[in-house]
């Protein structure tokens, strides 16, 4: 079973229930027209399905080998990677005076989320290059970008995102690696990083890492954190490659999935120090490092919808072909394809309509950046801005929760087949899970939601967001389409449960924030589907009027069965939500071992 | 991380939650008193952490192997099935008349629990035996069982359940395997199955299959299968062990999780047949196949509870351990355990809530089935039939989604290394995932509750448990008991929900059966939630009562998250049984490739 991008559900979701059809018209986008959304995505889909998938099970079963203190990839990575390069997939939103084509980032989101459907494990090392060049192009010196910044650009070299010390993952502050000032105004940098994603392969011939770090007189916590440009090779002043450095992968870890992406502990400093540069200011590294996590969080968001569309349509495949049983009222002579079973149906449909809501949740974050990047206008630019930031942990962590939950219907759907590797089913559920935990986990996601995004500016920038919401439940309701069952009323309910939920916990975070943070994860699972089931209806809603360019009853069908399925749980999440912090008072009579 | 059996949790559950000591006190269970219960369970628990939790990472990293015909289990395996055999817990619940102990079978329920805690593909070796060892006490000749029945109640024979063939999984009616009359009045069999669990294995001398076949002359369908006793060797008339038979194990799968547990493809008849032995009538094979099958259902919910546990016992003391970030209001000088942070907090009450409220339905199905055997009263007999015939397919589907969603938060807890292999937790995510699957999908279980057992005689085993339910929640709301917070409304709504529920689903059912099914899913979970609910509302109640046997602070806490948490989905739940018939019409428009 291999991979098809779905590109008309993929162009309804970002033309026009991510609004970038709407931004373009208005001008917010500078001077994209939006003639090539769809002739990129088109070739994105073909690379994605003709290159990536085919090596997708190979990298699971073959998983990468570290020797002498050197990763070697799965087969047909490196060329495949090469390939990569040389079709420009690399470049698609890059910054065009280092190479890059200048897309906007909504395109290269899409692409993510191809990359992550087709091929997960191979995805995550352009995305994070995408995040280290933000970082460079955002906070490094001219020089430093001369020299580094067109190569990542094209991805002739990758990126690495280097936080993590085994007693310093959510908690970033706590690191502990340590840089010194040398005398030519460069670093030399000491210590030991876990977890860092493609922190070693053979597919490029130099690897850029940005490392975190602290200084000898750098404050506590994440106030004393600086970051730093650390090539796998030094760089002449011609560009050719100088020295080894001395940062090495000694170890690689054993995972549960992405077994082609390699998981490596970075040793640095061994022999005498890894030379590194300075990126921003001293003790500025947090703020450099939130440029890279922001766009690595809506890239995570990205691979769980990849991954729930993958494990989507290997299971309607399977449903199509597998005869069990004859299904009720069939005229059939013998047994029937399970999708006739109602049951299975559903869950099919229940897969199809979460994924499609993490899209386009994901999607309007994209074009929310883009306009915060691209507008002339001040006042839209702000309002951009704090829409991207408001949407980015519900799209990280939504998104990668419905990766794991329709990975996981994935497997139910092929029965005892699922179970068995040689599937692939169960690849997807093993890949998917780890997306729900890195860049940041779910449960840290929902607090940014609370504390950060809802807490500005007295929630203003929710506010707004539940008020155009509101225009398209109208719209719904208007449109008096049977065919829409019962979504206006669902969405206008979850609408109203995200209004008070959110007035309760703006009340809370100043007196009692803890009592906040005991419903962060249940509000943002209501925020998600609130959001996802009004965006499932814009789709609709636009789809009656394109004049068969998308099919409406699909459309329909899809938005009708998220509101009234997944939507209408929102009275539940908001009541867990508000009883959630008096019964978290008594936990710890149960919580003993 | 070791396992440790909640024994307390335990004993509340069983006895009050289940009602063992009600049951017990009203002569219900014959002559068991209830002295051994705690006992018996203790010496499991013992069991369980110190002799099968040790092999768990073991068997899960060394697999099986097929080599020559066959399988070679994990180091360690075979001397722990002699201990296992050694110690009796094959025999716990077996018939006293062929060397068993005649226990109840809730006692027997709650050491599944605990060996699936421990180490879920070893357990599931004895839990097959043990179906067997129902269907041929309950169909086979006297001398079938003189010759193998002993053997399988001490384990010193295990039992196999032979049905699965690559085009008859679900549709048992499509199997093809063949037997054919001898002139002695066995049978030879010839055929291949698939999925075939301990199908081959080194820690006995003999393996008894339990295979379906069909005869040359049998009608199509269902109707026309029978059950046959077919032995690895052949037993001599003194016992002793014969000739090898002609059934062997042709591959072995590669499967996501219990990797310990061989999964076979069995070949018979390539030598010129099977010897095999009728059990029970020629073509009544299903029904002889039904005990066994509801045997394993159950058990296989009690996989699903103690995969749960076992993944929240260790998500709790990796919370309790691992330190990260200073949490709000916390007076410590350095960063706090987790377990402070509020949404950890709450995702591990959760996972207690939602493996307690699983617990109770299980152990009350086999409570249950107890009543049925052993009561002297008629009545009672058949309602305790009806309730073990309702509850299985809850106490099969419910505990075992559970078991993969908890199983899933406890990879959640531990962060980044939740996806590392060595940790343990990802294991346990790997191995759930099986139970929705095997012994009927969950799918089909929500079938068979809607048809089957809300279908017979107009619902009256569902509104009678209603009744009963609804008598906890009186007690609740009399209790005046604040602690309980909302449980009494929220459960009070959820037995509104489910009673309606209910009834929709009846009347569907005649006149539009797939409008029925198409609910049939989020009906189950409606059920096991309210259930869930109540049960632990009762066990909450009890505790009060119990003078310090049991924390009533603990039991209530739990009630009442689950009351406030789960249960209150019930709302959204029957919203989505009403609404599912509708929007899957035109579910066609949108599940095409």
């Amino acid at each position: 079973m291999t991979y098809r991008a779905p590109i008309d559900d993929i162009l309804l979701s970002l033309n026009h229930g991510a609004g970038l059809q709407a931004a373009v018209a208005a001008g917010h986008l500078g001077d994209y027209d939006g003639e090539l959304t769809a002739q990129v995505l088109e070739e994105a889909g073909k690379f994605a399905g003709d290159i990536l998938a085919p090596l997708n099970r190979i990298g699971d079963k073959h998983g990468i080998k570290l020797a002498h203190n050197a990763v070697t990839t799965a087969p047909g990575w490196p060329d495949a990677y090469q390939r990569w390069i040389a079709a420009g997939w690399n470049a698609v939103s890059g910054p065009e005076d280092f190479g890059g084509q200048g897309l906007p980032g909504a395109l290269n989101a899409v692409c993510t989320e191809l990359w992550a459907a087709s091929n997960m494990a191979f995805g995550l090392c352009p995305l994070l290059t995408l995040s280290a060049i933000d970082a460079l192009h955002a906070h490094g010196s001219d020089e430093l970008k001369r020299i580094y910044l067109g190569k990542l650009v094209s991805g002739e070299w990758t990126g690495t995102m280097q936080l993590t010390e085994p007693q310093a993952g959510s908690d970033v502050g706590a690191l502990r690696t340590r840089a010194e000032r040398a005398a030519d105004g460069s670093y030399r940098i000491f210590g030991s990083k876990i977890f860092i994603t493609y922190g070693d392969h053979d597919m490029t011939d130099n690897i850029v890492h940005f490392v975190l770090a602290r200084l000898p007189d750098a404050p506590a916590g994440t106030k004393g954190i600086s970051l730093f440009l650390i090539p796998k090779f030094l760089v002449n002043a011609d560009g050719t490659l100088g020295a080894r450095n001395d940062i090495f992968p000694s170890g690689v870890e054993h995972k549960l999935g992405i077994h082609a992406s390699p998981t490596c502990t970075m040793q640095m400093g061994d022999q005498g120090g890894a030379i590194g540069y300075l990126i921003g200011e001293e003790n500025r590294g947090m703020q450099c490092m939130f440029t890279m996590m922001n766009q690595a969080r809506l890239g995570v968001g990205l691979e769980g919808v990849g991954i729930a569309d993958r494990a989507y349509q290997q299971a309607l495949a399977y449903a199509q072909e597998r005869k069990q049983g004859r299904a009720i009222g069939s005229d059939s002579k013998g047994s029937d394809p399970i999708i006739k079973h109602p049951d299975v149906k559903r869950t099919l449909l229940l897969m199809r309509a979460l994924t499609g809501a993490a899209r386009t949740i994901c999607y309007s974050t994209a074009v929310a950046l883009d306009i915060a990047a691209r507008s002339s206008d001040p006042k839209v630019k702000a309002a951009a801005a704090a829409r991207a930031a408001l949407l980015t942990p519900i799209a990280k962590a939504f998104s990668t929760d419905i990766g794991t939950e329709v990975a996981s219907l994935g497997v139910q759907i092929h029965g005892g087949m699922g179970f068995i590797e040689e599937t692939g089913a169960a690849q997807h559920y093993r890949d998917a899970r780890i997306a729900p935990i890195y860049e940041g986990t779910n449960g840290i996601q929902s607090i940014d939601l609370v504390t950060r995004k809802l807490g500005a500016q007295g929630g203003a920038s929710v506010f707004a967001l539940l008020d155009e919401l509101s225009i398209i439940v109208k719209d719904v309701e208007a449109s008096n389409d049977p065919a829409f069952g019962a979504t206006g009323v669902r969405l206008r309910d979850a609408l109203g449960a995200l209004d008070r939920t959110s007035r309760y916990l703006l009340e809370k975070l100043g007196a009692s924030p803890n009592d906040a943070l005991a419903g962060a994860t249940p509000y943002l699972r209501l925020f998600g589907s609130t959001l996802g089931g009004c965006a499932l209806a814009a789709e609709a809603l636009a789809a009656r009027n394109l004049d068969g360019a998308s099919d409406p009853a699909r459309a329909i069908t899809l938005a009708r069965f998220f509101a009234e399925t997944v939507a209408v749980q929102a009275g539940a999440l908001e009541r867990s939500v508000v009883d959630a912090a008096a019964v978290l008072a008594t936990a710890d009579a149960v919580l003993t071992a």
